[in-house]
């Protein structure tokens, strides 16, 4: 029984969820390297195993070091942090390990100190403007390529970006038009470097554009990620309809506040994490209520959402439509803002089924 | 060596808030409770010990689970959910455990099925508007005293208010004034009450007016919680200096960008949380990078501050008056802006001393 705030995931949306990317890229002819940054779980790890995947992103090389017990091929997108070289060099002894570079210093360290081989991406910038080298910075990447090339451990892969802003995005047609851009940027790379590097790897991927199937062609591999669970962000975006939220949070009612129609939860910034979303038609939401369904959940409740969250108590709006029927003690079912940061602050899940799960 | 994200504690900075809270409310005679939910920390917590403390308060029922360890007057400062009630009957068995209510259900509830006792205090709302009675609410509270009033093992211990609005400050004259209308609103409690209940104990406290020594006259217990560390929101606030900020992020450099003027941390949502500051002079910030000083800090650097934080990355503004002279796999140091968030997320603290300090 659900006594304190609980991450519940129902398999059934979330397989459906990895089938469809897996048909995806199937479909497109593009090899899916799933990021696993939002679920972090081996066990779900292995449900992408049984359709055929065996590649995969993270963002850590503590998330590598997790996931290395059962997957051989990794790359780790997130720039090379070379403080943790000995980790590294522990990972590439045993896995095929990418990593990411967008600097020329990192890879001279990393060849001073690696005794065993990379595989190396570099990082692009493809209009996010995060982090990465513009597409058009040869000078950076040539020199990147000349430090590369002077360490045969130190493998040269291809080019890695991620179009992070298709989460500015509000419809699929936005999606498709941030991606045709970023994929152009981005295949200027083949044209240049395709002559000396025949195997070059192009490597693109958002939830956003691999969700609504944007068109992938002339890119070699995709990584998306949060689809596995999805969340009411992407929902906003636009790659998923709330149906296909694989994840709910499971949170006690502690008071009743029927003058101002109000509930909280025990279920606040430890459990949800403190993204949320601006400009929503209620104003800011940090997560929408469920309608209860057994030991899963259904559709969304107009107009009930969390119109705040402290540490542990989030505060629900419930519009004049519900009946104010609540008692302390009962149990809401909420959707999150960002799957990928309440998995990471929740830490196991729940399944519909009454079976946990773990992950790193 | 740091070689990941890594939360960083001064431990003589951290000893000196705590003895200064605890000379003030020496100095104004009033019990102090500290909230323990900032640190969740048992060595930490024996810093207060020396100093005379013997009560504490946290805001779940595993914080006093883990606390009863070395701690017997324990007060969960969030509206009891009833739903752990066997926990709670557990921990009444060990030690002396109050409870906030704000709903006579609950005490009918926790009647039926506690075998220990336990003390209550009721939760008042003087104007935060998160939750609580209001100071006028009689009819509630009287149905909740004549509830308690069955059980002879449920004993009522007095009122207990947050004013978490002098989070909405800006200066020391304006938390005073907040503070005053608080008190006024809830010492009422105190004229109508305490002929029934001569013991009656009215708590309040929220760190913004403890810190700035704001005048408690009237009210028999404070429960302050993040001077133990302190952050970049309090010290907006007005609540403290930026010198005594006990903690600080340590994070890798991960990647430059100087034609931005930018740099890229190993150090996102995961570690800092995603706690923002609206309005401040560059606009939003994210956390203040200060200057290296050994293994500790000194100020902070005017005009270097994270502009955005994702999952796992940091991106860092490098004014122009600072050298960009920063190379990949340096270590920068940063204020959080919420370190109750961040201590929640990072787990664990290495002082500078070198030493590891564990919590729940």
């Amino acid at each position: 029984m659900i006594s304190t705030p609980t991450l519940l995931l129902d398999e059934q949306r979330c397989r459906r969820n990895i089938a469809a990317m897996v048909q995806n890229a199937e479909q497109q002819q593009v090899q899916l390297r799933p990021h696993f940054k939002t679920h972090q779980s081996l066990e779900i790890g292995r449900w992408f195993k049984e359709n055929g995947v065996n590649k995969i992103t993270v963002s850590s090389l503590a998330m590598a070091h997790y996931f290395a017990a059962e997957w051989d091929d990794i790359t780790v997108a997130f720039p090379v942090n070379i403080l943790e070289v000995q980790l590294i060099d522990e990972l590439a002894a045993k896995i095929s390990l990418n990593l990411l570079v967008e600097d020329a210093s990192a890879i001279a360290f990393l060849s001073r100190y690696l005794k065993h081989p990379v595989g190396i991406f570099i990082k692009i910038d493809v209009g996010y403007g995060r982090t990465g080298l513009a597409p058009t910075g040869y000078e950076q990447i040539d020199a990147i390529l000349e430090e590369i090339s002077r360490n045969n451990a130190i493998q040269f892969h291809g080019f890695l970006a991620h179009a992070g802003h298709t989460y500015q995005c509000r419809s699929a047609a936005e999606i498709e038009a941030v991606h045709e851009q970023s994929k152009a940027r981005f295949l200027t790379l083949r044209e240049r470097y395709q002559r000396e590097f025949s195997d070059l790897i192009l490597s693109l991927g958002d939830t956003p554009s691999c969700s609504i199937g944007a068109d992938y062609s002339g890119i070699d591999e995709m990584r998306p990620g949060n689809f596995v669970f999805y969340d009411l962000t992407q929902a906003r975006i636009g790659s998923n309809t709330h149906d296909q939220i694989a994840v709910a949070m499971a949170c006690p009612v502690v008071a009743l506040h029927p003058d101002r129609r109000e509930l909280v939860l025990y279920g606040g910034g430890v459990h949800f994490s403190k993204d949320r979303l601006i400009g929503e038609p209620e104003g800011t939401v940090w997560g929408r209520v469920v309608q209860h369904q057994g030991p899963g959940w259904e559709d969304i409740i107009p107009g009930m959402y969390l119109r705040s969250l402290s540490q542990e108590h989030g505060i629900v709006v419930v519009p004049p439509e519900v009946p104010f029927d609540f008692k302390v003690g009962d149990v809401l079912k909420v959707l999150p803002v960002h799957s990928c940061m309440a998995a990471n602050a929740m830490k196991r899940y729940l399944t519909t089924d009454g079976r946990w799960i773990e992950r790193l």
